[in-house]
Parts: C-alpha cells; sequence; structure tokens
C-alpha cells in the first residue's frame, strides 16, 4: 500500500504568492469595475529586448533546419552560453570561474529548491528571517526542518537569523552553527544589501566552521551602489564554501522565458566527494538542459546591444523604486530598500498586521502587494512592493497609497 | 560542518547515455576520419514541424512587445494548452480528464525523476528489467532503494520485473507486492508493449494491492497496433491508481525544445491526501513553468496542420525502425520491437556481453547503439538500435553491420 511524503503534509498553509494571487482574485471579482495594481509578486513587464527577440527568432529558424536542428543539449548547458557567462559575470570581474563550473538550468526557482538534494537529511539549515519562502519550503518537503510551531511560526530543526530594522535587515551569525547557510544579496524580500567587507565575514565563519553558503545573486544587475559585492566569489576563499545561484529572470524580463544558472566551484568539497560532481550527476539524471532557443536567447543578454538594453530596463525598473521609496517616505512611512535591489520594504502603518495592511491597501488603494509575515515571523508588520510595474502604474500606485 | 547526500555515492558508475557519449567521443578522437552513425540515445534529428516554427516565432513576437508580453506562467501551465491536451490526448480517446489534473512541464525526464519526491521513502519500487535508468536513478538518490550489490547489479530493496524473450519482454506480477510500479509502453528499451487487457490485469492488481502506476507513455505516438493502449485511462479503474507522463520529445521533435506534462487524476488519494494536491504543491515551490513560448509551440501541435505533419515524422522514423528490423532480421540477427516503438532490441551475437557488443560494433561499423545491460541486469545480452536517424544513415548503419 503505498504512502505520500508526510513531510509535505507538514507545509502550513498554501504556497504565499498562490494565496496572494488569489486574494486579489477574489476582490476583483466581488469589484469587477476597480483597476487593480499588482505591485506584488517580483514580475516583470517590460517585454524582452530586440536583442533577445532577435536571437529568439534566429534560434527558431535554426530549429525548423536540419542542418542546423538541435536536439538533446549538453548536461551541463550549452558551452556558448557557459563561456559568455564565465566571461562577462566572473572574468570580467577578475573572478575565475571555468566554464564547467556553470550549470545551466531553466531557473533560479528550480535551483534553489532542487540544491538541497545534495546534501545529507541531518544537515541543519540557517535562514534569514523573513526569507523567499522556496529555500525553507524545499527544506520542509525533504524532511530537513523537524516539526513547526504555530505560534512562533518557526520550525523546530532551522535557525532562524532574524534581519530586522535593529541589524539594518542583514543577518548577524547565529548562536547554533548551521551546516547549509542560505544568503540572498541583493536581498528578497527586504531589499537590503552587504558590503563587500561583511559578506567576506560571512565566508570567513562558513569556512572556520564547515558550513556551505547558498548565495542567492538573482538581484545583482540591481546593485547600483560601489561597495556591494556582485558576486560572492569577490571574497577571498569563497570557492570552498559556496554555491551561486543566479537568474535571467529580473536582469533580462525572463520570468516567463526560464533561465538560470549556478556555479558550483569544483574546489567546493566535503572530505573527496565534490559537489560539483554531485550536481553534474544530479542534473545530468534529473534535468534534460534548457531549451536550445533559450539558452540562445541567454546568449544575447550578453551581447554589446543585449547588455545597453537590458540594462535600460533595469535603469527603468529602478526609477520605479525610487518613485516607491521617496513617495511613501514623504507621505510618512518607513521604508528601506530600493537602492541596489527592486524591492521596497515598508513598516506597516498603526501597528497593522502584514496580512492587515494587505487587505487595507487592496480595499482602499487597489493596489496588490507581499505582506512581509509571509517571509517569516521577522516579516511581520513589514509589507514588500515591487519597482516590476509600469512607471505609470507606480506613480498612480503611490498616489493612491498617499490619499488613503 | 555540511555533509553531503550519502545516496548519491551508492550510484554505480555515471548516468548510461554520458558513458556511451564518452566512448563515441573517445573513439572518434583517435580516428577522426571515421564517419560514425549514432543510433544510440533516443534523440529526434528531423527539424520541427512548419506548424511549430510558425507558432513559436508568433509566440517569440508576443514576448517582444508590451501588450502581449508574458512575465511567469500560471503554475500548473497555461490553460490554452492543458485544454488542448484534455481535448485531443483524452476526450478524443473516451476518457475525461479535467485540465487541472495535466501539469504541464520541461520534460518526461524531470517529472519521471521528480515523481517519487510525493512519496514516503519507505514505500518500495517495481521496476521492469531492463528499465529506463532515470527511474531506478531518481529513487536511489532519494534513498529508497537500499544496498546496490554489483555482482548481481540488483539494490536491495527495489522489486525486479524482469523482461526477457521468455515473456515476450512484459514484466509479470512480481511475488513480493510493490507500493509503486514503474511501466512504460511501449517500452524503453525494448520496443515492446502490452495489449489492453493485459494493462487492465495491472490497474486492476495495483487497484488489490493498494499499489500506485506510474506510466510512462512517452512514445504513444509511435503506436500502429489496435490492440494497444494510448493512454492507461482507457483502463477501468486506473484514475484510482494510475499517474501518466507524457512527452513532446519524440511526436514532436521537442527533445531540445523541452516540453512534457504529467496527468494526477483526482480521485487518485492515499486515505483523503489528494496526490493531485501534492504534486501540485510540489510543482509551485520547486518549479516555475515552462516558457510561455515552448507552451504555444506544444498548442500547435495539435493544430491540423501540426498534427498532419508530426505524424509524417513519426511515419519517417518508423520506416526506419522498419529498415533496421528487416535487415538485421534478415542478416541473422534475433530482434523485437520497433512496430509500437522506434527502439529496436536485438540479442547480441556469439554470446557478446552487451559492452563488447557495443565496442565491436564502434570498431567494426563506427555505429553508436545501446548496450542492453546498461538498462538493468536482465538486458545484458542484449542491444537497443533507435530509428530517430536520418534514412540515409540508417541504410547505411544497416549495411555496415550486415558487412561486419
Amino acid at each position: 500500500m503505498f504512502k505520500v511524503n508526510d513531510n509535505y503534509l507538514k507545509l502550513p498553509g498554501s504556497y504565499l504568492f498562490s494565496t496572494v494571487a488569489r486574494k486579489q482574485r477574489e476582490y476583483q471579482t466581488a469589484n469587477p469595475d476597480k483597476k487593480i495594481i499588482r505591485l506584488s509578486i517580483g514580475d516583470v513587464t517590460l517585454p524582452l529586448v530586440p536583442a533577445v527577440i532577435d536571437a529568439l527568432h534566429s534560434a527558431v529558424d535554426e530549429m525548423g533546419n536540419a542542418e542546423t536542428f538541435k536536439g538533446y543539449a549538453p548536461d551541463l548547458g550549452y558551452e556558448f552560453l557557459r563561456k559568455t557567462i564565465a566571461d562577462n559575470d566572473y572574468r570580467a570581474r577578475g573572478v575565475n570561474i571555468d566554464e564547467d563550473e556553470i550549470f545551466i538550468s531553466d531557473g533560479a526557482k528550480s535551483d534553489s529548491a532542487n540544491i538541497q538534494e545534495i546534501f545529507s537529511l541531518d544537515n541543519k539549515i540557517a535562514v534569514c528571517d523573513p526569507v523567499y519562502p522556496v529555500y525553507v519550503d524545499s527544506n520542509v518537503m525533504a524532511g530537513r526542518t523537524g516539526t513547526y510551531d504555530k505560534d512562533t511560526e518557526r520550525w523546530s530543526d532551522v535557525i532562524y537569523m532574524p534581519c530586522t530594522a535593529e541589524t539594518d535587515f542583514a543577518p548577524v551569525f547565529p548562536k547554533e552553527e548551521p551546516d547549509i547557510i542560505y544568503l540572498c544579496f541583493p536581498n528578497n524580500p527586504t531589499g537590503s544589501t552587504v558590503t563587500k567587507d561583511q559578506l567576506q565575514q560571512w565566508v570567513d565563519y562558513a569556512l572556520k566552521i564547515g558550513a556551505v553558503i547558498i548565495y542567492d545573486a538573482a538581484y545583482e544587475a540591481y546593485i547600483s551602489e560601489d561597495n556591494v559585492p556582485h558576486t560572492i566569489y569577490e571574497c577571498n576563499g569563497a570557492k570552498g564554501c559556496a554555491i551561486e545561484l543566479r537568474s535571467f529572470s529580473k536582469n533580462a524580463g525572463f520570468t516567463g522565458t526560464r533561465l538560470g544558472f549556478t556555479v558550483v566551484p569544483k574546489e567546493l568539497k566535503s572530505n573527496d566527494v565534490s559537489l560539483n560532481a554531485l550536481w553534474a550527476r544530479r542534473h545530468g539524471t534529473k534535468f534534460n538542459g534548457a531549451p536550445y532557443i533559450i539558452q540562445r536567447a541567454g546568449e544575447a543578454v550578453y551581447s554589446e546591444e543585449g547588455k545597453k538594453q537590458t540594462a535600460q530596463q533595469v535603469a527603468y525598473y529602478m526609477n520605479n523604486a525610487k518613485v516607491i521609496r521617496e513617495g511613501l517616505s514623504s507621505a510618512g512611512y518607513t521604508v528601506s530598500g530600493g537602492v541596489n535591489a527592486p524591492y521596497i520594504w515598508l513598516r506597516t502603518p498603526d501597528k497593522m498586521t502584514s496580512w492587515e495592511f494587505f487587505d487595507y491597501l487592496l480595499e482602499n488603494a487597489n493596489v496588490v502587494g507581499t505582506p512581509g509575515s509571509g517571509f517569516g515571523p521577522s516579516g511581520e508588520g513589514y509589507f514588500r512592493l515591487t519597482a516590476f510595474g509600469s512607471y505609470e502604474s507606480t506613480v498612480e500606485a503611490i498616489e493612491r497609497i498617499k490619499k488613503m
């Protein structure tokens, strides 16, 4: 008689963004005349840039021609894309990452959920609180997190690193030693980040205690300040303790196009076992590569035109971030983020809970955001807005909020 | 101190097709003048059909336009594709599958590897022997298979169902009761299949013992005989015990385009727990959908032109299958398969082992196939050839083999 994976049954409620979408849908159905503005899920709105569109068309033509048709992709991804990434994201920053340390995937969400598989089930994870839900939920599904306490909203076997106003929304070294440390800078959801010196301290800490850092750099393209690291491998020794996750979703608008990659350095080992070899084995066994045409689109992001055009998109969104940050500030809200990240993190007014403010904002301004408490207990009393709307709708949303 | 998932270290050798590719590469490097013909990996060679190419171009244009741009896809896949699949693959065959029982993915390889996650780790799997390696390897990685015995090439906690010439390459009910039964018809690697009556017996058996069947129907489009079921849901009661995996790789040449789907009926339950809900939760947490443009390409496979054009491709490959089957037969080989499947399964001559025949064929005919033993111990002494080459290279390969 078959049985299900009981760990799935421990998960409280549904995936955060599914709940947000349902509430929005229900409100819209009840109020069909209202024009809702979504500044909730981190989904981009600008179309793919012309350089990417050209590359897609060209690759589609190749797939329609017997001489240039491509079947199964190489396990790790096409050499042309891995080399382009190694050159542009790493060598250009003085960091040497080899092509065979880069694994092309269908996106950072999959990678950030799957990466835990190559680690022992009795390893203990540490996460920022608040945090992107996938890190925790994927570990819950694997059975690595113990039991859930509804009152504290915490898992018994997870080490939480509160990121609050007191710590400038950065984590501090936990009292208990973790085996696996999830870090995301620029941060989702708080929009905060760390300096290179601060990140070096995390690398030193991980090397000292023998932990591995899962470093999610999905928002790297939004960094505007000089002393913020673009990759964890800018830090000394990071290749001995860190895996880096990267995405094309936010720098090039690939949320619906699906492409990402993970860097697993060859010198990252547990005794003699290479994590690079383990991840290669997982990739080869459980995945069959990203589509050829999408990998060509990814390559085009790094072309001269592609870089110029995607930089303009990032600038467009960061201008929205400025509109939100400054608009809310002038209206008396306490805000952070939005300088090196497309997320603005605000304190809810009048001691409202995050979900109370969600409903209040939806009903009074017809604006959808994401409740901070959905990212973890330390997010309670906070709220996330994203800069990924259109300029016009962002301006209108802020005007509506100001009038509430 | 972090530790790795020890289960990965139990895996013997590398993924089968990686080894085949390496041996081919080494031979080619040592013999640069030889023209190798690959009839090994199940990779298609014909370009995408015009209807699919048109749909891809059109969807790419949508992605370049602000009004029609698509960000994150719905969790389960786009409604337009799920409805098309429900109509064409199920309702047209008198089988009622709802849209929300269909989950769009990046391919059947991922799904066949990931589906085990929603089951308990102490469930026991039964697999055909020989078998597509992903079913077993993904369970090894999860820790569900016990220890590996190098002499018997078997895992202590896996139930093997030998598929040999004596059983016409079909499995028989195992002595020990399994919890999860993997079936693949038309079969990879043997090319065999079962009648609807035979499959009904498996459904009845699963219902009786409370097992779930993971039914891999990736080769459904190659069925040419009337009494062979196209979906397991043609059998009475199958919705209470079976999950079906489907692929666009072989019916429409999507090996490098990546699209598949899994059907999890809502009535499939363990006590009160719906497997449909568990798979939806996994999909929503660990995956972010197949690319929009690829989902549009999948939809075009079911258009009137798409159906006609992909049927021509299948007919082309099946003519290759006939060339291989009849050619080898006339040369004195014992062959099966190739009637309802693109795979031909042959007995190695002169009591050679599968890998001996692999080397013999590579060196003497410069033809690459897949050793039967790579699919499991009962595959020893057998060899798989695929019909996915070009007609010309298939004819030449058979001529070379005849001359050996």
